[in-house]
Order: C-alpha cells, then structure tokens, then sequence
C-alpha cells in the first residue's frame, strides 16, 4: 500500500480521527477506498499544492524553518496531509525514491515517491519511445532513471563511447591508442534522452551531434543527413541555478543551448524537441494536476480539485511555469485549448482544474530588491530573458499572484483564500 | 645558430654547394649574412610557401607520400631548402618546438620551431597583455604555451577551480563536501587566453564566465557586470575537423561557439575577442608574411618576397584565409588597408608581398565529389558556413586559386608559374 502525505499513524479502521467536516464541498467519514486507510477528514479539500523543493523547502542540505511550520499547518492532527500535496523540483540526476526519502527526512515526514515530480517524469507519459533504443544523457543513476521512467532498451553515452572510439577526440589524453575497425553489429539508437546535466560536455554534444546527424548509426557517414532528426526528449531547462557561489551557476538549459548552438551551426537548422519537459512546460503541471488528482482519489475526497497553488522561488520556472498553466486552462474552459507541447501524449482531459495561482516566495534565488527585475540575482545587468528558447518571452508571465516572505505564509495564505483555517 | 630548413649539411665557408643560379632575381654566391651560413644559391626566391600541416604533409601519424616527394622537389642537393617555407597548424594544444620535432621526423629533415606557426603564435605580438594576470584555457602544455607565448603571469582553469570550490558545480561529484569561506587574497584575473580546446567543457566555460562577469574577480557578485568585458585572446576556430572518424570532430571553434552562445544568452551581450587568430584571421597570415621575410633575410636572400603560396586541404580555414589576405594586399597596395583584426597590434608595414594564391590539395578533408559545397564531407547537408561569427561568409572566399592532387603536385605547379625547374 503506498502511503501518501505526512502519515504519522494510520487511523484504526472505523475510527473517527479527522476534525470535523468543514467547508461547501465535505466529503467526511469515507473509511476505504481503492484500499487506503483514509482518516474521517474535514472538508474535503477542492484545492491543492505545488511545492517547488530547492529555495522554498531546502537550502542546500538544511531545511528552511518556514517549511516545518508550512508542514504542521498541512498536516492533520494524526499526521496525515489535510490537503493533496506534491513535490515539482527540476533536479533530474536524482531517483524519484532517494528524493522522496531526503524530503522525508528533512521535513520529518513520510513523503511518497509518488508525490515527486522530477523534470523528466512526465516522460513516464510518453509510452511511444519505451521501447525504443534511446541514447541517454545526464549523470548519476541515468540508467535507472530511465528504466524507472518506462524505457527499456537504454544506452549511456558512455557505451557508445567504449562502442565506437574515434567518436571522442577532444580530449587527447582519452583518443584511442590503436586502429580500430569501424564496426556494423551495434544496434541504431532511435532516440535521444537528456535527462539532466552530464559530465564531460563536450564528449555528451559530440555524441548526441553523431547520433542525430547518422540517424542513430554513429559509425557510418550518411549520405543524407535527417531533417527532422531523431526524436529529443528533454526536461529541465533551467539556464541558472543558486547555489553556494555569488553568481548563478550553470544548469541543464545551459547544456541544451550549447547543443542548439551547435546543431544550428553544424546544420544551419534549428534542434526540435519531442518532448521538453520540467518546469515551466505546462507538460509538467498537467503531470502534477494528474498526480494531485489521483492523490485526492486515493485519500478519498470526492470533491473535485478545482484550484492549484505553485509556491516557488525562480519567477523564471517556477512562476512563468504556473501563470502558463493558467493561461491553458483558462483557453481549456473556454474550448480554446490545444496541445502546445510538441508530442505530448496527454490527451483533452476532462479537468476540473480552473486555476492554478502563483505564489513567490523570498527564501530562495528570488530578493526583494530585485522586484524590478524579477530574475535571479546577475550582477545588476539588465535582464535579458534566461528562459528557454521554446518560450518566447511574455513579460506578464514573470509577475506572480502573490509574494509572501516564505511558504509558511504561502499556505496561510491560501488556507485563508479557501476559507480554512 | 638557428637552423632554417632541412640542413642535411652545411656548406663549407667558400664553397660552391649550391646549384648554378637562374631565374631573374638571382643572387647567388652569397657566403654569410647575419651570421649564417649561407648556400651559394640558385636564384633567390622571390615567392614563399605556408604550408598547412594535417592534410597535407601528415594524416594521423603517418606522413602523406607526395609530402616527402614535395620536400625532395623543395631542397636543394645540399638539404637547403631552396625557397622560404613556414607551417601554418591550427593546432593549439601542443609546444611549437614538439611539433617541429614531429614534423622533422616524419619529413625526415630538419624542421625548425622558427618554422612553425601555431592557431596561438600571433600572441607573442600582444605585448600589452604579457604582463597582465591572465586566465588560460586549453589542455596539454598550457603554461609552457602561455610562457612561451610571452605571458608572465598565468592561471590555469585548475587552479582558479582549487581557489573558488563553489564556482564548479556541474559534477556532482567534484562538488565541495565541506562549506568554503570566500577568499578576497586571491589577485584579480586581468584577461583570458583560450588557447585550445579543453577537456570538461562545463568547467572552464563556467569558469570563464565567472571571470568575464565578475571583472576578473569571481570569488565576488559585482553590482555591475562589465562590458566591454576583461580582454579575451582566441584562437583556432576550426569548427569541424577530420580525424578516423567518418564525420568531422568538434574543433576549438565549437568551445567558441558554446561560450559565445551563453555570454549571449545570460547578458543579452555579445561576446568580444580583443584577438582572434589561427587560420583564417589575416593576423596569422600577417604572421607568416614575416617569418618567411625574416627566413630569408637569414638566409641571405636579397630579392623580397613578393608572392605568397598557401598550400591547404581546408576549404573553410586554409582557402578562405589565404584569399582573405590576398584581398587585404591588394586592399593595401592601393593604399585602403585597415587594421580588420579588432587590438591588432600590427602596424601598417611596408610589405613586398603583392598576392597570396591559395591551393586545396585533395589529401585531406576536401574531397573533388564536394567541389560544388567547398565544405568538409557533412552528410550530404546543404552547406550552412561553418566559419566564425566574426568573419561574414562571403562564397567567393572558399574558391581556391587552384585545385591540385596533393602537395607535390601543388610544389611543381608553383614552381612552373615561378619558371622554376
């Protein structure tokens, strides 16, 4: 049975544990259902949230005091989440399980591996592919990242390294010692998984460069490159990141667009994503209302979720990513919506999401002071747009709902909006 | 006494070791100039060769057939070489003096560290940097290169990594376990050299990054990001190269392409080179034009050297910057020459040098079966240009004067314009 919220104990079947119902929509005394163990609750919460991780619950290895206070408020009396919760980080060289397990034991709570969402599991959504022989870029577990996301047939850049030695060059301590034969038994790769950043990027760009060009045959010279290329499916395109440094340091954006730049220069062609995943793709918040969806199931609320609240530090993922998404279902009331995600699997589903709000917080890269800008902190430079080249950039988009100092008022806040407590 | 040529012996005071002279400019009989040596001569050239080196002489580690065919048909019966004759790599990653090493043990002649000009050399004219703190990019002998160069004061990636632990934080693994405090006695970086490519692409081009936002001060946030930014020096931006591999591999110019693109990206700024050489930028070919002028003073030549014959297998480095000096000597024998190369510390010289004549040789990356693209084989593509941002493409460039099989056919070509046995 997985377990979901911040379960301290399991209510004994029949017994009354929740508050009393509260609220127009309650849906109380609800023992069992689908096999969970669900606490007689208060109201049946027709709201949920989105819990960016980095700068608004962590900070580096600490816990920010505010996220205790956020997660007493949150959780009922008998430990158990009052409201559905999950977790949308756009780390990606970390298994769902690990991460679940260090909020776990930072927030002093069972988190569920279920209420994680990394940048890349949406690609769980993109059945086409796995099983597929796909290319894979990232470090860490990537082998098992990929595996757990529904892919079978996964080769690393490294394998293909070892497969076919004179592909890596730069490095010229690494460039093979003796002749090798060019050889035609390795299986063409069909696709490309960028999972996160890798070590080595210029061993990653060549060989991902070779796959595309080869059409996944990097031993051969095609005598006609393909266009469109192989299919790219991509999460995480954060340019930036804070961390202990000053300045921002590199993040997975920065990889991707050195592989844009060179795709266009080799080429002349721009690279096309099949996917693109992690905050702000509306891919993600449509995972993340899904995931929220069958947590409200699961905990036996009948109410449907109509209202979601993304508390987040980075204006560019995390409030871009929630206004967009906004801005989706508000085209989806109105019939108006249509797939922006290029391959995305997910179907018009029949939601009952109106509305997601955006809540900044202050305890991470985003300052007061640089209101104005609304960016990360860059050394006082005017601000140009460190979005992805996929997202043209809409200024309004920047400005969220609301700011707060931190989650823990974030919450208030919205227990306030909602008429609770 | 600096050795110029392939000496296989030197002659004795007095004697008659050379051939009988012919052609118009004679100037046989010349025993010692400048303290050389001298060979009474034939004729003294009037014309010199540049003489690109992978492609052409060599391919891999094995030197080309027609290369030592070229060699014999260039030495005179004593060893001499008959005509001055430079090596124009746009290697960057190695000392000139272990390429002339290299290169005498697979011409089988004595080949002179004078005599080889690598992507870098024309850094020696940048006296004005030399007693600056410079950042210095590459791999291999680094120092010794930026020593040799000139620079007196050099830092490598490594030990700008070792100073500031938290700036290098795309591998997880290298990431600091332990918090750092920040450092203000470490002096200020005053400029960058990018002397090859490196190896960890992520590193040095965050590191790089760091120090051009920071104004050469990375262990700090500045309140405002220069621009211009701290002088950066470059060179070799060969986009592509050939190796065993059956598509090209990423060049020096790749690196460049990916630290332009994020400069841009993160300031909405260009990025800026105080120098860039290596082939095709006239500096390097202004470069040659005085190693050969020097190489014939030495050697006792008194006729100045009026014709310049690059001898190339890249269409995109070796044509197209021998065609760009010509222009730039016609350009300034009409009296229109301008400095093209941005802090060009090359005056406005009174050359004799009238033309440059470019010759593809068919031995290297160029192919007769890409005639119509003049590019190095890409899968059949159509051709997008491959050179640098800094140098606008411009097709008549990449025609070159003439098309021959391989170097001796091009040495035997140019000696029957020369009337020249």
């Amino acid at each position: 049975m997985a377990s979901l919220g911040c379960v301290a104990a399991l209510c004994a079947a029949g017994g009354l544990c929740g508050r009393v119902a509260r609220g127009a929509a309650g849906l109380s005394g609800r023992w069992l259902r689908r096999g969970y163990a669900v606490a007689r609750a208060e109201s049946a919460p027709t709201f949920g949230f989105l819990l960016d991780i980095d700068g608004v619950l962590v900070r580096g290895h600490k816990v920010i005091p505010a996220a205790l206070e956020a997660f007493h408020r949150l959780m009922d009396s008998h430990g158990q989440l009052r409201v559905p919760v999950v977790f949308v980080t756009n780390a990606g060289n970390i298994l769902q399980h690990d991460k679940a397990q260090e909020l776990s034991a930072l927030l002093g709570c069972k988190v569920d591996p279920d209420q994680v969402i990394l940048s890349h599991s949406p690609m769980k959504l993109f059945v086409q592919y796995h099983s597929k022989r796909m290319l894979v870029s990232g470090q860490g577990p990537v082998v098992e990242n990929a595996r757990a996301l529904g892919f079978q047939k996964v080769v690393t850049v490294d394998e293909l390294r070892i497969a076919f030695p004179v592909l890596d060059m730069v490095d010229l301590q690494r460039r093979p010692k003796i002749m090798h034969l060019p050889r035609n038994d390795f299986p063409a790769i069909e696709g490309v998984l960028l999972l996160g950043e890798p070590v080595r990027w210029e061993t990653s760009l060549q060989l991902i460069m070779d796959v595309l060009l080869s059409n996944g045959n990097p031993g051969t010279g095609l005598a006609t490159a393909p266009y469109p290329h192989l299919p790219v499916l991509a999460c995480n395109m954060d340019l930036l990141w804070m961390a202990e440094a000053k300045m921002p340091r590199f993040g997975h954006g920065t990889f991707l667009l050195c592989l844009e730049a060179i795709y266009r220069k080799v080429t002349g062609k721009e690279l096309r994503y099949e996917g693109l995943m992690g905050k702000p793709s509306i891919l993600t918040y449509q995972y993340a209302e899904d995931l929220i969806r069958q947590q409200a199931e699961r905990r036996g609320w009948g109410s449907p979720i109509r209202k979601l609240y993304a508390i987040g530090d980075n204006p560019m993922s995390d409030v871009y990513g929630a206004n967009l998404f906004h801005q989706y279902l508000k085209r989806a009331k109105h019939g108006e919506a249509e797939e922006q995600q290029a391959g995305s699997l997910q179907k018009q589903r029949l939601s009952a999401t109106q509305s997601c709000a955006s809540i900044l917080v202050c305890t991470g890269v985003y300052h007061p002071q640089n209101l104005g800008s609304a960016e990360p902190f860059l050394g006082g430079m005017e601000s140009p747009f460190h979005g992805h080249r996929d997202f043209s950039f809409r200024p309004e988009l920047l400005e969220a709902s609301y700011i707060v100092n931190d989650v823990n008022e974030a919450v208030q806040l919205v227990f306030r909006q909602e008429g609770w407590a």
